[in-house]
């Protein structure tokens, strides 16, 4: 196990690509070496992202100089229907990948073609993928060859609702998960929806009834509850730019207090370094810019539900940072290495 | 009937009563003629709402300067406990009252007790007062002495919610209202959680389980369905100034397609000037400065059920404009009147 | 005169265009009768811009179908370059035109293209223009044929410095003029440099040295003071949707006193409905949505300088509104007529 | 020379005290050992700060517990007028302090009178107090007793401008800087100008030729220039969280180029680790959450003026950040330890 990775990007002129460089220039352990961009090879990194320009002396590749064996460890950053291609291509080499996109977190690829309206290229890619939320999945990670990093909205809702679909299991019904979300969820490509004064002192819903992490939590949720009914997640758009906090609704089905459900969560998470339950419902500042998730919950006696609430920062948690500590995972680092930073409030 | 009516305005130093005083500012048949501030008596409106001062050259009175006699209608844009006093020493006068507090919302002295935390001071004014839906109690408003103005998540709320209880009745089940609000909602008072740093860039879930405007929604919905299962309503704190949009969750009973519903809700409000069934998902600066209220709806196969989005601007249709319509129903002007003004957007 | 103009809108599809849209609707002089967009011809106007939807009932028209003699008045809403070929082929119609371009703003082709960077295609336009800032050139515009709207900055900076230029003349030297705009001042069309994660919680310098406002708030001071030094002029973008605050900085020549200077202000625009003098600094709020102007100053002893602040709406002052203001100067309404709201604010 | 210093924090509850605990936290050689509130003392810091409570586990406690002794250095944030009194009693024991305050920044009691509108409590500390901007006085600093932590204006404006004083001396004339800061700057404390809803979406100038900053700015560039002419220093609060932007104008004396500017500044701070001079103006979101400074210059020919822009992040350069830079030239740790986080960007 080398002290220093050598670390392979390919695609890092989005969002997560550039927080991804962000946290790996302090992390102990990491030396990036090989950046690609094909809409950008030949560039100086600080052209595409200036903050990154006095920082991060690095040029920017085509993937056809992209060296992958002179890589320990290779992150994709890339949209979802283009990172198959590159992992694809990047399979024979045995170097250990984790991928940023939707394209390895579902079960088969037929539920990612009703989904993404896509064939996939690659099903076997699929196969052997693992799903890279280290909070369960801890023992698959630190061997797998193939990483799907989960979407952020995922991130955020599993870690609130795994607990309960694990003692509970097929009982649990009628789950709503209303999630909010800040704007460089959307992308780096400006757009109207994404434009400035469109989004600034507005809020919107959107993609309600069919977006593509609906069937991602459905389907880690079944690894415990294989029957679970079909659960409802709405989406929305905050106008600022980094963090999740997602409202989820559940039937109390033990008529738990809010005392006894904390204690349940806490005991759940008692070793997971980044994830906290905490006694009042937090907000997206208490996460921004670090890598950690902080859980509410409290029980309705009136109602007999009880109310989850979960914030992460969208790019840390939701993307990068998690990434990262899966790279961690995988090379047998400290979970938290590169991942200190406290957040940024206010 | 007058033509001018003379204007009486009971607290103008918060959020609603600028905004009433701007709105009427432009009414065609209204004159301000007295203004109060019990802490801002003797100055100008300008020194305690500079926005204002170079437009309505106007005093602060105390109450007890107050002429009721010399007002045709008067506005109560007082916080909740201290509303009900007023309220009961201007009764025998006969002027028509409309008020902005939760006082005078709920169904007895009990029950405002039991959620406002303090007993009520004149709960024959609760006997006799009129919920100031415009939409749904039109013909009772016209002749109202005590006009209790809607608060701000219900109206988002029971103008989605109202057309389901009147055809469905007790068999509504599991409502759920995740609504989010612009901070103008907490009012003008400073505080830790509405200073600037604090909630800029941020977003919270407050309230959970406990916000008073749950029992004003399920007493309205009550008229239609007497045995309604408790709702559950989360509000959340908006980094934006104005606005309210509300997420609902509804049991789709009758398995309706999307488009049914939605002329279903189109018919309910064909005659209503303010409230518009939109095609896509509205956003808050849809309806930014103007008395509108957009619906939208979706029916959900997958789930069974029915996800509404209800968008106002708190300020405007929940709060002083919603006011001016309640006004001009009482005094058979046209309810548009004073209040033509589109959104302001972007 | 027609006591309702017939009014023809070349571009509807921007934010000024929208924007002179909303306002016109509420004018009582006024029936919008034809709007065109290349770009969006044979869509419905609530297509392009949703929260008209519901109130303007109207079709987008290409400029071929465009019927100029059925107009009373035209507004261009264009962007530069573009305008002066509609221009052109408007001008043997003699219906009054409003054009909110820079194309005929300045007082040459010659230095049309030094500044625009592109050749200017009707001359002759340049030479029958009026430059429509109502405050300073009421009686050309009241019978003007091609008024030429300012800019944002302009209208903003000329407002606060002619005063000045009128008495000091030539004398007026080193005036620094640091302005901040909100985005919509960039234009409807997304960008990098517009997207919302971009320019959230974020501020900057653009256009240091060589923007095309310079030139115009050069030229028109130059009526007054023909040998003026070439004046300083930097904008900022601020991370808000609408508003300009201009801070500007001029040598105090006679050192004048704060209350001085105020007085001669005010004494200056006494008669203008639309521009108002302010005894505290005003902020971008006290103007949103409004057509009024704030100017404040200050007189610095211990520098000898002036320092200016003022306020408007980059979308309603800064073009609409006094788009409108200039119509109605040049039909002979009242200069407020359809221009009365009052700002939104908070 | 210990390896791991002892850190107390006098004042935690401000943002500058929470912005230091929170990178004192990832500091290599530091251990906060004593944490003090006069208006919390008995709390648990996450009460105050609850972001920081699940990663800090500390009391804060009152002054009379403060044990001096066992503090290998003290950072004392607290606001100007109060930190004198604390300096004044801890200056027996001969630990170095580190004063937020600007209550040793200026050169005598009486000019701090002048501008601070108060007596002086202790003109000795004033005396040996040294000016703590790293990259000007780090000699001093090493041995220095008493730091006084610069202000963020400050900063920002002299890390742009001392250059200039230093090779062109008291030629130096009509400098203006327009500087522009996020609300953090006027502190924790709620109050009408930060409330929410009256910032935001909002701008304005504040403090118009009398902002303390001013002479401190004056004072330092002196040192250089010993008969200055008074500067223009001009405030505004910007509806962001974090950040200062100022832009500067100065005589361009010798007629330099952009890039013989731009490489005069380079090689003054070529040595400077937090000091970057740009080829683009920099924005805010540049320096987020580090402890850098952007510089940008331009020469405009037109007017014979250079224009200046300079960024930091106005609670880590700005404060707390710099405090820690010049703790670690006191202590002889490199200027960079416990400050390598890059920016937040987006």
């Amino acid at each position: 196990m080398p002290k220093e990775l050598k670390v392979g990007v390919i695609g890092a002129t989005g969002y997560t690509g550039s927080e991804l460089l962000r946290i790996l220039h302090g992390h102990p352990n990491c030396r990036i070496t090989q950046v690609t961009s094909e809409s950008h090879a030949g560039k100086k990194l600080g052209e595409v992202h200036p903050f990154l320009g006095p920082f991060l002396n690095l040029s920017l590749i085509g993937f056809e100089d992209f060296n992958q064996e002179a890589c320990d460890v290779i992150f994709l950053a890339l949209p979802h229907g283009v990172s198959m291609e590159f992992a694809k291509q990047l399979q024979h080499t045995g170097v250990p990948c984790i991928d940023f996109s939707g394209d390895f977190r579902l079960s088969s690829a037929e539920i990612y073609q009703d989904w993404y309206q896509k064939p996939h290229v690659w099903p076997e890619g699929i196969a052997h993928a693992c799903y890279g939320l280290p909070e369960w999945n801890a023992e698959r990670i630190s061997s797998a060859s193939l990483i799907a990093n989960p979407g952020c909205y995922p991130t955020a809702s599993l870690l609130a609702l795994l607990p309960f679909a694990q003692v509970w299991g097929d009982a649990l019904n009628r789950i709503i998960i209303d999630a909010k979300s800040g704007v460089t969820g959307a992308g780096v490509r400006p757009s109207p929806t994404t434009h400035f004064p469109g989004m600034y002192d507005n809020f919107k819903a959107y993609g309600l009834g069919g977006h593509r992490h609906t069937i991602e939590i459905q389907e880690q949720l079944q690894a415990f509850a294989p029957n679970l009914q079909p659960l409802q997640f709405t989406p929305h758009l905050l106008p600022v730019d980094r963090g999740i906090l997602a409202t989820l609704y559940l039937e109390n089905l033990e008529d738990w207090s809010t005392e006894q459900t904390a204690d349940f969560l806490k005991k759940q998470y008692q070793e997971a370094p980044f994830v906290h339950v905490v006694d009042r419902p937090p907000s997206l500042k208490d996460v921004r810019g670090s890598n950690h998730c902080l859980l509410y919950v409290q029980a309705d006696a009136r109602t007999r539900q009880l109310l989850l609430v979960s914030v992460i920062d969208n790019l840390v948690k939701g993307a990068a940072g998690q990434a990262i500590q899966n790279m961690n995972l995988r090379f047998g680092f400290a979970q938290e290495a590169g991942l200190h930073t406290l957040p940024l409030n206010p």
